[in-house]
């Protein structure tokens, strides 16, 4: 049964997974510290990464595995709000998003999908988390669908009880403010089993698996 | 640059990898706990495996991330000894080897290659580690080697300082005796660094990184 899995879900000690004030020179708004240090490159797996396999990079590494779909909230695909307009954007990754699959960008205001060489495609599409999943569960077969955030688009899955399986990585820090995954969450936990390790870079990473 | 790799090396508290005694209802010995607790489906990625993703499977699941060949020790492949006879064995794994890549099983007795549907094929070669890693190089072309053990292989490989990554898993459990990947090789964290961390399991994991 395919799943739909959450990785490298990284919060503040404060709960914070992003920043405010998203813009074009600031991805994930004034919350940059959430990704100090970590090296996306080990997304696409740890072979072909000239660089030390820790803990940390081990386990960022699962993020595409049987992956065959992404969902994505709007602000996480760009920083422009209302209805589209002919700027030519294409998300922030140039001509090599690193998805390698469809990708399903949620938005009141659909568009033509965007597709590219190396197998990434964006789909605009209007709905409930559970529609949309089910689009997205159609476009991935057999494999898993992965809910790539931002952080208002996991607690939205979050709270429909859509989510299977989270990598969550608590970091040492404190932000003060930001987009909070947790917010009107109360008591969530109690759905899933919490495992909890230590990373020796003062990370903390968890696997939340929603009981069954 | 393209590196050797060990993965999911298992280890009793006294240092043993595998068992004596290896024997066809016995593929590593007496040593059979070390793989209790074990699912091995996760070497084939988290993705597909309707199980939990914990911090032991997760890890697992890095083997076959950009490999694209394999070593082995002869007893890794089966447990005869001396001169290969036409018992029509073909490994311990049935019509479905878990490799998916080129095998190179280390012998002083060479023999045709064996080959599968699924991509996985053995070649039996006579060499030295280096002389053998060589061809399993050519191999894997631009990907990683994944070093299959046994602990004798892992040693040997060791021992030619020719290991650029190990995920060593330690157990808490004592064999009493067995096979060492350590033996006669006082000393050889000095080569790399190592990070260790505690799974909730009771496991201890660790990435030894040679020192650049």
């Amino acid at each position: 049964m395919p799943r739909t899995r959450v990785h490298n879900l990284f919060i503040s000690l404060d709960g914070y997974a992003a920043g405010d004030h998203v813009a074009l020179d600031a991805p994930i708004g004034d919350a940059g510290r959430l990704f100090a240090g970590f090296d996306g490159r080990f997304i696409h797996g740890i072979g072909g990464v000239d660089a030390p396999v820790t803990l940390d990079r081990a386990l960022t590494s699962t993020w595409a595995q049987g992956v065959g779909a992404e969902i994505m909230g709007r602000r996480k695909f760009g920083p422009q709000t209302g209805p589209w307009t002919d700027d030519g954007w294409q998300g922030w990754w140039d001509d090599e998003p690193p998805f390698h699959t469809p990708v399903f960008v949620m938005t009141h205001h659909p568009r033509p999908p965007i597709e590219f060489a190396n197998g990434t495609s964006f789909h605009f599409v209007d709905g409930s988390a559970q529609e949309v999943l089910t689009v997205a569960q159609e476009a991935a077969g057999d494999l898993d669908v992965r809910l790539g955030g931002g952080p208002s688009t996991i607690r939205q899955f979050l709270d429909a009880d859509l989510v299977d399986v989270m990598h969550v990585v608590i970091l040492p820090i404190v932000l003060g403010r930001g987009v909070s995954p947790w917010e009107g969450l109360t008591g969530v936990e109690d759905r899933f089993t919490v495992e909890s390790v230590a990373s020796p870079s003062g990370r903390i990473h968890q696997f939340w698996n929603r009981k069954v």
